[in-house]
């Protein structure tokens, strides 16, 4: 299948709308940029003024174009572009870049220009990039629109919401790496072409082996989800989004109109489609690098190979920031090291080359020799003076150090084993480290850096091979539903309730298999007392009305009621308190359950993400949830190897396991009842707006749902 | 007075021991540095074979020297370390610089010899510098010992375990800063000069107006905090310490030998004294260039101007990671900005220049010169290309930049308030940028360090500021005891106990105030029949005896008991047990005590840290402390208004305003209790181990402690 967006990344014919003979206009920056790379499809340049631009006839009006047009770069102000999309439609143009502000992220009139050009788009069938977009690039079809020049050709993809972020890893890559880019999406207000449509035109183009991403806000987050998650099967995805902060949400809104920042829930769920998140911008280019360069990954076992005890101590601690291994060192690897170190010398992990590199750092290389043969050892970090010895020393180690570069780089060609070096001379790129570029080895001037990139190949690895669900993000209801669960849904909407009754929650829940504890619903004093008899006292006792929510707030709940009389008069108080409430109230019942023995409470609830969709949550009940936010997210649908992790993400977790001579409870039934209640949602995932169960019991053995709310959209 | 390290840092006269004719020596390094530098002093090179070295005469031996040696430089092999520091001392020489490694980082026979040399040197009276040091220099004596050539003087002092990261603060002082170097001090293994006495010696010198240190461990953590208490109050202190790793620790244990990382307490330790902790390394070096080049913030108030919205989002996460504010903007400095940006401009903060700038970046200068004069703004960042216009554009636009920093740069001479500045193109370090360093204004290609930058500014200001105990880490006992408790600790000696019994402990806290809840010791059931209706039914009863230091593990206590009888057949019960458990046990009677009602339970417990000796820990008792591990931690002694902060430290510190129905617990009383706590230990630091005052209940008005233990030193 070709995809749509062909058309837009390999044009063969492209109308400069906006044209110019002002060299400091993108509209003739876009036609040299084109004729000097050897663009080698057609330009039609249009200009109501000009005749002709950098050798080329122009036309006054896109209407004039008689060709057959893949693609216009539309350079005029804002309020000029709907006029001119609703031309190309007319003559078929596919395709358009609209690099002008002043739509979404400029206010009232800018939000119903966007919607205008987005109506046009569609009408006439046309792709839309941006508006206030940087532009775009695909160098491997010589075709740069961006106006950036002098740009390394390579296979890093860029698909980015800031121009200058793009600019940042260009200048970067120049500066710090031998890489280049294979092309360049400035997504802009992404008003036309979503994230997930770019990123899946990235998943299938040969010339890209990685994608960069920088991302304010996304539209459909779910899809977006499904094309990443099938795209870092392939290929790896690195990611910095902004709006950590309430400010930078607030910059990023105005930035390019984006509704929202991602939500808390994006991080947990990028991480289970593949992507690789970054936090700090600075970490961005290093481990995209790293990801281009080397195979992700499958153990993380470290050697760091040092020549100051500082710096093996920092470089020790910034690795286990990360939770990356440096082991001991096994006793045949000791007996090699001292083949190549001086008796003297201390053999550890790290090893500390003080005292033996001074006078010879043709040691690195016979160290990391010895270590990268090693089945113990995965990756190895160099950190210290390593290419600027003979800037410390004597400019006469020059040499000796460029030969031990050459002799590093080949070690990482034979092994394919990562090698990341720190080097305090990084910022001078004397040659030797220049040599190590050359064979895609990662130079930084920050161990923490160096660190950072050693734990984004660890985790593309974890990625890659643990067992956990194989989720395609998709929701799947079809087959799922039972007709009741639909009638209680549609009696609840019918009676314009979006909360159903307790009672009704309990049904729909139960009718899927959920172990909601017993319950019946009483109307009148004696029904509830024979339901407390048949379920067995003590009971507890509920009022259940579709004119009251917050039963507790209305003293609407009774505990261990222990006798028939007890019944009789809670029945008479539960009803009496609603209707000193509200007089008015229409009462269903009043709902009786048994009084379930102790154990550890947790909870369980279901919300929609504007950007995700429907997104579970789990905690222990009580402090844990209300007061410390102890609370682990997914988005939907949840499997059985997801679940689990669950449980283990909230800091309290090891009282899941028992605490103080209670017993641990059962986490096989909690993940279960994690799954039931995916499935559920899953089922009906366009009629729930929300579900909670709290709390939920659980025992040494099995558990039991106390309590069931549930809303509909 | 003068300080005994003067004739350290300034000598009158070297003796350069093991000086050599090989330039790749340290023996002629150093002889060649002062020569070249023009130290105005007196050169003694001492080597058995060389007759002139560098054009001085040499003699043979230490013992041929007849003048008068301010210090040595030791660059001989650790074995004839011992010798050549005898004869030192027999010449009166005053200090000495070892070198050497194969000290106390280099296992069994390493330390003994260490000890060997700091015995010749208590004997003798020689300071030590090392072992195991990389030299030290004092720029403003002509003194560089080190062998790193061309380091730029001014006035930021080095203190490090690491020689490495001075080479690394150096590197990057010549490539991004105009800033430089008072002195340095390679700390070693710290077997004869501690750091706190360097510390002290930098508090006082003229040429130092900040202090970056490098620290693996730490023989004398309190002498440290005092000395930093005093000197923070003076200059900066910038500190970076290895080790928060295990790895990381044995890492610095096999580098310089310290006896133990520095403890999870340090950092709050080091917080109160006024340090400034960095946990990244490549964070050193620009934190400290900032406090050297700016006065330390009173208010953290921050304007962001970038020329991109992705940028500005960027830097509003990374300040808020910091918790520095990014005000909105006052309505007359909108107005004020009107005056220079146009008309469609949307004026925020951050203050996005996108679109204005591409065609003058002199705008920037502009909106500096506005936004600086501002008193609701204290500290401005600019974020984006800034001093790569004329790169990433035109090259023409280079003058106007050079303007435009020449402008920025007299902005903030002229107002004092700093600024910071990322830009993408620092790296290149085009002429704009080094015009801003100029004028000590701090450029990186990160926005996370200048975000940083901004955030120690912020964290100097708070310390200088803040109301809050003004310690000296000094801790006072004359005039506090009280000779009942010194008994009682006599007592517990003279009958080799450590741990003192509950009813001891319990008098000993009670002489000092502290409301331990009533307490009876019975030896017979009719005296414990008495206790308890003396106390008040239900108590409780717990089992007294040096023999038995967990009373639960053995059963021995009993709760709630109620009656005359139920006492008697406790009483018995409690006595069984312990004989059942160990049938010699010396029981000392059984302790009867109320029932206290419930209310919050808090946990307070003293340690004695090896290297800042007593702290004292709270939390909040059950789970939070035992699973969730959620305590504070302060170094002793404690005053009213640091003791509050233990209180917000905690995570769950919420649950101490009440919750869920409970009422609010009395913070007043248990700041006091902490207080009091304090004092109790300061006045027996000497003796105490180990305190726990566990359970503490808290109520809404007052408090009383459950359960106390205390063990001897």
């Amino acid at each position: 299948m070709i995809n749509r967006l062909r058309p837009l990344f390999r044009p063969k014919s492209i109308a400069i709308v906006g044209a110019s003979n002002n060299p400091r206009k993108r509209g003739y920056q876009a036609i040299q940029s084109l004729q000097r790379d050897g663009f080698r499809g057609s330009i039609f340049p249009v200009n109501q003024k000009e005749e002709s631009i950098l050798g080329l006839p122009v036309v006054p009006d896109v209407a004039d174009l008689d060709n057959e047009i893949d693609l216009a770069l539309i350079a005029t102000p804002a309020t000029s572009v709907p006029g001119i999309l609703k031309i190309c439609g007319e003559k078929k143009i596919r395709s358009a870049i609209v690099l002008a502000v002043g739509f979404g992220e400029a206010g009232k009139s800018g939000k119903k220009l966007q919607e205008e050009i987005v109506k046009i788009s569609r009408d006439n069938d046309i792709l839309i990039v941006g508006p206030n977009t940087s532009g775009m690039f695909n160098l491997h079809h010589q075709m740069n629109l961006t106006g950036i020049r002098d740009i390394p050709k390579g296979s890093m993809a860029i698909l980015s919401q800031s121009g200058n972020m793009a600019l940042s890893l260009i200048t970067e890559i120049k500066a710090n790496s031998k890489a280049g880019f294979s092309s360049y999406v400035g997504v802009g207000n992404e008003a036309g072409i979503q994230f997930h449509e770019y990123l899946s035109y990235f998943k299938d183009d040969p010339s890209t082996s990685i994608i960069v991403m920088f991302v304010d806000g996304m539209r459909n987050g779910r899809k977006f989800l499904q094309v990443a998650k099938e795209t870092s099967d392939k290929k790896p995805i690195v990611l910095l989004k902004s709006g950590r902060s309430e400010k930078g949400r607030q910059a990023a809104r105005s930035h390019t109109g984006a509704l929202a920042g991602l939500s808390a829930v994006s991080k947990t769920a990028f991480n289970r489609a593949g992507i690789i998140t970054i936090d700090h911008s600075d970490e961005l280019f290093p481990a995209a690098e790293s990801l281009m360069n080397f195979a992700p990954l499958r153990k993380n076992r470290t050697g760091i190979i040092s020549d100051g005890g500082g710096h093996s101590a920092l470089a020790a601690d910034a690795l286990a920031d990360y939770g990356i291994m440096v082991p001991d060192l096994s006793p045949e690897l000791r007996t090699k090291f001292r083949t190549v170190l001086p008796t003297t010398h201390a053999i550890e992990n790290p090893l500390d080359l003080a005292g033996t590199s001074d006078a010879n750092p043709g040691v690195f290389a016979d160290c990391v020799d010895v270590m990268i043969e090693d089945s113990r050892i995965d990756v190895i970090m160099i950190v210290g003076l390593f290419g600027g010895y003979h800037i410390r020393f004597s400019e006469s180690m020059l040499q000796l150090e460029e030969e031990t570069a050459h002799r590093i780089g080949k070690a990482v060609r034979r092994s394919g084993k990562p090698v990341m070096v720190h080097s305090l001379y990084a910022s001078h790129r004397p040659s030797p480290l220049e040599i190590l570029k050359e064979y895609g080895i990662p130079v930084h001037d920050s161990i923490d850096l160096s660190a950072k990139c050693i734990s984004v190949l660890d985790e593309y690895g974890k990625h890659l091979s643990i067992s956990q669900d194989k989720t395609d993000f998709v929701l799947k209801s079809e087959g799922k539903q039972k007709p009741a669960v639909l009638r209680i849904f549609k009696k609840a909407l019918e009676e314009k309730r979006k909360g159903l009754l307790e009672t009704e929650a309990r049904d729909a829940l139960r009718l899927h298999g959920i172990p909601v504890c017993d319950y019946q619903l009483a109307t009148t004093e004696d029904e509830a007392i024979n339901a407390a008899r048949s379920i067995g006292f003590p009971v507890a006792m509920k009022i259940v009305s579709k004119d009251i929510i917050h039963k507790s707030e209305v003293g609407g709940v009774l505990l261990n009621i222990k006798n028939d009389d007890s019944v009789r008069d809670g029945f008479d108080l539960l009803v009496a308190r609603a209707r000193r409430n509200d007089p008015g109230v229409k009462i269903n019942g009043v709902l009786v359950t048994p009084m379930m023995p102790p154990g550890i409470e947790v909870v369980l609830g279901v919300t929609q993400d504007p950007q995700f969709g429907p997104v579970i949550m789990f905690g222990l009940g009580g402090v844990m949830v209300e007061v410390l936010k102890d609370v682990s997210f997914r988005v939907l649908p949840l499997g059985r190897f997801t679940a689990p992790t669950m449980l283990n993400e909230i800091r309290a977790h090891s009282l899941l396991d028992g605490f103080r001579g209670k017993p641990p409870c059962d986490k096989g039934a909690l993940t279960e009842l994690l799954v039931q209640l995916s499935d559920f949602v899953e089922a009906y995932h366009f009629a729930i707006a929300e579900l909670d169960l709290n709390p939920v019991i659980v025992y040494e053995k099995g558990l039991s749902v106390i309590d069931a709310r549930m809303f509909l959209q």
